[in-house]
């Protein structure tokens, strides 16, 4: 019996895989994040579906494995990638506890935040970047102070997702204070709200600035490095070809 | 004019978005890499293509931005996604030197290798991870060295692009000595040959056993970290998530 594990993009139908979109209409149970699965509702016509609400991500894995364990054809999709703080990496522990050995989990991947902000703000993750979330419910802010600073030091480019959330409205502010004790207070910076969906809007300013902007949970902020520039209001980080 | 930049992601027709699909139908010339081209060509029926050879990156952006400049509608590809390690950057850069204001960029990101090999690997990119080429043509050794101890250091999973050449056989064992000096050497890692092409096969093993380990420029590589096990020979990266 076969799990699907779907990545469905951004939001937009036209950023998902042909794969992608083969996976859910081939699974009779398709089962999300209720806000993902309303974004792809219209290519569920008549199929089943399960939502459950954010943070019970524990629940929506044993709801789809008992469902393929009964015989279901079953898809769990999430936003972006399906393995970049995505399903994916739960199924494959739930499994393990139900011991379903005869379950074939297919991980099917989309196109994740760094990649479609990316391409909103011009080219910023050319060449070596670190993605970094800065939710802490599962991973003490130490952590994420320490990789925010060691990203810094290493010169990567930095992709940030889960900027922030009603609880933690400053944790953009304290991450880009963490990372301007070792970059410059001019380095170009961007994010993107509501990447592919309605209302999309992007914005590029510097690091001192982005200290003191307010971004919600719906956007994926990117901290360029000492090779990016902004060419024609975009985000351009060089490689350093010669002979341009 | 529109000059679009296309990430065709690995190479199976099933792994491109729609807008990718859309963009390379509507463009009337499609430039990339010989084998990228190659990769898609029973999508090009009767359409004009221009191949240039590898490392004539430039050459390849200045023909693509004359050609919209003379009126063409043009679509530049790369293999996996257009903003990670791919053309993005170099058309705006090559674009600001041509001074061609009237032409429009629009880059379509497209499914990177770190996702696709993830997705064949199990689940080892579900939390932070670094993305490191360890191609030293335009970023000097010492660089690509500190990246992977500060990567290491700050726990992240790392994907590893470009993890060998002809020239240079040796740099994914250099890079792991590096990596071993702060992980433990039972660190479970994994890698993919031809991601979503012909002969695709993948492996998973220690960081030890990576160090011997011959791997090709068609590979891509991933070092798990801390929290990263083998779970059903499926490498997977727990997010702390209690209750399972």
């Amino acid at each position: 019996m076969k799990l699907y594990v779907v990545g469905i993009g951004p939001g937009e139908d036209c950023q998902l895989t042909g794969k992608a979109i083969r996976a859910i209409e081939e699974s009779q149970l398709v089962i999300g994040y209720d806000v993902y699965i309303d974004l792809i509702k219209h290519l569920l016509p008549d199929k089943e579906t399960l939502t459950t609400p954010m943070k019970k991500e524990v629940d929506r894995c044993k709801l789809a494995v008992e469902a393929a364990m009964a015989g279901k054809k079953v898809a769990v999709i999430s936003s972006g990638d399906a393995g970049i703080y995505g399903m994916a990496g739960l199924i494959y522990e739930v499994l393990a506890e139900y011991k379903a050995t005869d379950i074939q989990i297919e991980v099917i991947p989309g196109i994740t935040a760094a990649s479609s902000a990316a391409a909103v703000l011009g080219a910023p993750l050319t060449h070596d970047f670190a993605v970094i979330s800065l939710s802490d419910l599962l991973t003490p802010w130490e952590v994420i102070g320490k990789r925010l600073r060691l990203a810094a030091e290493a010169g990567f480019a930095i992709c940030i997702y889960n900027p922030s959330s009603k609880k933690r409205s400053d944790y953009l502010k304290k991450a880009c204070e963490i990372i301007l004790t070792v970059a410059d207070r001019d380095t170009p910076c961007g994010y993107v709200r509501n990447i592919g969906r309605e209302g999309q809007t992007s914005k590029i300013l510097t690091l001192e600035e982005l200290v003191q902007e307010q971004v919600d949970m719906f956007s994926t902020v990117i901290i360029g490095n000492k090779n990016t520039r902004v060419i024609n209001d975009r985000l351009v980080t060089s490689r350093g070809y010669k002979g341009i």
